[in-house]
C-alpha cells in the first residue's frame, strides 16, 4: 500500500476508534442537555458550563459524520441532543447567540462574540442535511443573515475600540465566512453564495494577504495596509494555514488553478515562518517585526494549529503533487502524533509548552471541544484515500 | 552590618542606580507627550501606544520619589510631563479614563477598565503632594468619586456578564481600594477614608478570604461563598500576596495587631501555595480544586508577583520578627534577582516561562511599566533600613 494511503487508514482508525468514542462516552449531558466539553485527561467532567462555540461545533461534527461517513442513528441522536439545547437556550430575544450558558441553559455571557453565531449556523445547516426539518434550516439561515448584518461591528455595544483613531479589521470573520460559504451552500440562494465566495476570496487573498512577507496578518487597516501596532503586527500562523485550506476548497469549487497555487504558496510560507526551529512545532503567535507580542502564550503549541496544518498539507499535496507539501505533512504528522496524542487515556492534549510538554492535561475545555481533531482526521482520511493527483478538471 | 540591612542598601542602589535612570533615559516622549512604555531589552521603543494604567503609575512613581526620597527637579518634571499628557487626553467627556491612547493622545480603547481611573487618581494625588496645584487634587478627587460611583458595575456597558445567572464579584477593586485609601488620604475627607478602610478590610479579609483554604479567591458570590466555575476556582497568588501588604499597611495605620497577624498568615499561605516546587518561583494562576485553569499563562513567572512578594515578606518580617518571613524573603530574593534582573542591559525582565527562562525580552510593554519594580525596591529599602522590631505602639 502507498505510504500516503497508510496515513489515510491511520487517521480513519483514530477518528472512529479513539476520538469519536471518547466524546460519545464522556460529553453528553443527560441532565442539563447539550454537551459537557470540560473533560480532564480521563474524560471526567471538571466544569459544566456550556460554551456556544463548542456546542455548535459538536452538533456540526456528529451531523457531518452521519452525513458523510455512515448514517448511524447514535450520531444523529447525539447531534440532535445538542441542537435541542441550543434551540431552547442559545439565543437572546433578537436571535443573537450567547457566548456561554450554565449547565441548565441559563445565559452567562452576552452575545458579544459572532463566532458563536457562526458555529451555531454551521451546526444547524449540517443537521438539516441529516434530518431535513424546516426549523433547522430556518435557524441556520436566520443566524447567517444576522451574521452578515452584524459583520461591520460584530461586537456591537461590547466593542471597546474608539471609532476613528485606528480602524482595523480582523481576519477571523472573512476566514470563517470562507468556510461557512461552502458549509451553508445547500440552504442559501446560489447567487448569494457566489457573491460571498468572491467577496471572501478578495478579502483573504488581497486585503489581508501581504505580498512583501508572503503572509496574512490578523489585523489590517480597512484598505489592507499595515498598521504598526500590537494588533497590526500580529501573525497567527495557524489561522493562516487553516484559512488556506478553506480557500483551497473554494479554489476547487470555482475551478481556479491560480487560486489553488496561491493558497499552497501562502500555506508553505506560514508553516515555515511559524515553525519553531529550536523545539519543533508551530508557534501560536509571532510579531511580524520580531518584537515581543502581547500574547503571553505566544510560544505554546496548540492542537488546532497542528491538525489544521496536517489537513492543509494533505490537501495541498493531493491537489498539486508538490513534494514540499508531502515533506511538511510527514514532519507535522511526526510532531503532532508524538506530542499531542494521549496513548494512555484516549483523545489528544490541546496545550503544550514550547518544548512540547503538556501544559494543561485537559481533553476539552472552554475552547477545545469535539471539532478540530475529528474534523482534521476526517479530512486527512478522505483526502489521502485516493492517489495524489492534480485535479484533472483544472488542467 | 546586619544582613537585612545589606539588602536595604542593595535595593536602594538598584532603584537609584539602575531602574530609575533606565526610565529617565528611555521612556520620555518629547514629541507626543507622556511616556513610552514599550521598551525592548536595550530600552529601545518598539511601540508608541500609551496605556493609561502605565501613564498614571509612572506619574505616581516619579512624584513618590520626589516626595519621599529627594526633591530632585528632574523627577518632578518627569511626573508633570506625564500628568500634562493625561490631563489633556486621558478622559472622555464624562471624566472616565480611556484604556489607551495613540502616541499623540487620540483615544484607542474606550474607558471599560476602572483601573485606568485608579492609577490616574493615584498619580495625580501623589503629584499634588509634590506640587500643590488645586487642579491636581481636583482630578484625583473627581476620579476617585467616579470610581466609587462605578464600583458596582465597573465595566458599564462593556460588561458582558448576563445579569442574574451567576453574579460574582471580583477581588481586584477592593484590593486596589485598600491601597488607594492610603494613597489618597491627604485629599479625601477623613471620615470617608475611615469608612473606606473599614469597608475594604471587611471585603478582603471576610468576603474574599476563605477560611477552609486559608486563601483569597479572585471571584466569589456576592456573599463571599465559593462559585464552582473557572472564575470562582481561580487563585492568583501574586494578587493575594500584594493585597496582604496593602492590608498590613492598613493594620499599622489603624493599629490592629490581630489584623496584621492575619495578613502575615494569609501571605505565607499564598506564597507556599503558589510556590512552584519543581522549578522555583511563584506560579501566576492556580485552580483551587486543582483543575486546569483557563489562563494559558498559568505556569509563567511574572515580575510583579515576585517583587510584591519581596515587599510583603520584608514588611511581615519587620513588623513581626517571624523567621518564616525572613526565610521566604531570602528565597524569593535569590530567585528574583537571579532570573528577572538583566545584568547586561539594565532593568529587569517581566515574563519568564515556568523554568525561569526569559519568555519575552522586553523591559516594558502594555502592562509592565515604571511601577512594580521601583515601588518594590523602594519599599524593601525603606522597610529593612531599620532593625526588625515588633511595632512597639501595638504591644
Amino acid at each position: 500500500m502507498d505510504k500516503m494511503k497508510k496515513y489515510s487508514e491511520l487517521y480513519k482508525e483514530e477518528l472512529l476508534g479513539n476520538i469519536i468514542p471518547f466524546w460519545m462516552k464522556h460529553s453528553k449531558d443527560n441532565v442539563g442537555g447539550g454537551y459537557f466539553t470540560c473533560l480532564d485527561q480521563h474524560g471526567k467532567v471538571f466544569d459544566k458550563d456550556k460554551f456556544i462555540w463548542l456546542q455548535g461545533r459538536q452538533v456540526w461534527m456528529f451531523s457531518m459524520l452521519y452525513n458523510n461517513v455512515e448514517a448511524r442513528q447514535e450520531w444523529l441522536e447525539m447531534a440532535e441532543h445538542g441542537a435541542d439545547f441550543l434551540k431552547k437556550y442559545g439565543r437572546d430575544a433578537e436571535g443573537n447567540w450567547y457566548f456561554s450558558l450554565d449547565q441548565h441553559g441559563k445565559p452567562l455571557i452576552q452575545p458579544y462574540n459572532i463566532f458563536s453565531d457562526c458555529f451555531a449556523s454551521m451546526g444547524f445547516a449540517a443537521l438539516y442535511k441529516a434530518n431535513s426539518k424546516d426549523e433547522y434550516a430556518d435557524i441556520a439561515k436566520n443566524t447567517f443573515e444576522n451574521i452578515i448584518n452584524r459583520r461591520n461591528n460584530t461586537k456591537g455595544k461590547y466593542n471597546k475600540i474608539y471609532p476613528g483613531t485606528r480602524d482595523l479589521k480582523n481576519f477571523s470573520l472573512p476566514m470563517i465566512l470562507s468556510n461557512l460559504s461552502l458549509e451553508l451552500e445547500h440552504i442559501l440562494d446560489p447567487k448569494l453564495v457566489n457573491t460571498l465566495i468572491e467577496d471572501v476570496i478578495h478579502e483573504v487573498m488581497e486585503v489581508f494577504y501581504q505580498p512583501e512577507s508572503g503572509l496574512i496578518l490578523e489585523n489590517v487597516y480597512q484598505d489592507g495596509t499595515f498598521a504598526d501596532c500590537f494588533e497590526g503586527r500580529l501573525v497567527n500562523p495557524g489561522h493562516v494555514i487553516e484559512a488556506m485550506w478553506f480557500i483551497m476548497d473554494l479554489g476547487i469549487r470555482i475551478k481556479s488553478q491560480p487560486l489553488i497555487d496561491k493558497t499552497i504558496e501562502i500555506a508553505l510560507n506560514a508553516i515555515e515562518y511559524g515553525w519553531d526551529k529550536d523545539f519543533g512545532g508551530i508557534l501560536y503567535f509571532k510579531d511580524i517585526k520580531g518584537y515581543p507580542p502581547q500574547q503571553l502564550e505566544w510560544d505554546q503549541k496548540l492542537w488546532w494549529v497542528h491538525v489544521e496544518a496536517l489537513v492543509c498539507m494533505a490537501k495541498a499535496y493531493h491537489v498539486s503533487g508538490n513534494e514540499r507539501c508531502k515533506i511538511w505533512f510527514e514532519k507535522l504528522h511526526e510532531y503532532t502524533w508524538k506530542h499531542f496524542r494521549d496513548a494512555e487515556y484516549g483523545e489528544w492534549f490541546g496545550y503544550l509548552n514550547r518544548k512540547g510538554e503538556v501544559l494543561l492535561p485537559l481533553k476539552g475545555g472552554k475552547w477545545k471541544g469535539c471539532f478540530h481533531i475529528p474534523r482534521a482526521l476526517y479530512q486527512v482520511w478522505k483526502t489521502l484515500e485516493h492517489e495524489p493527483a492534480n485535479l484533472v478538471a483544472l488542467k
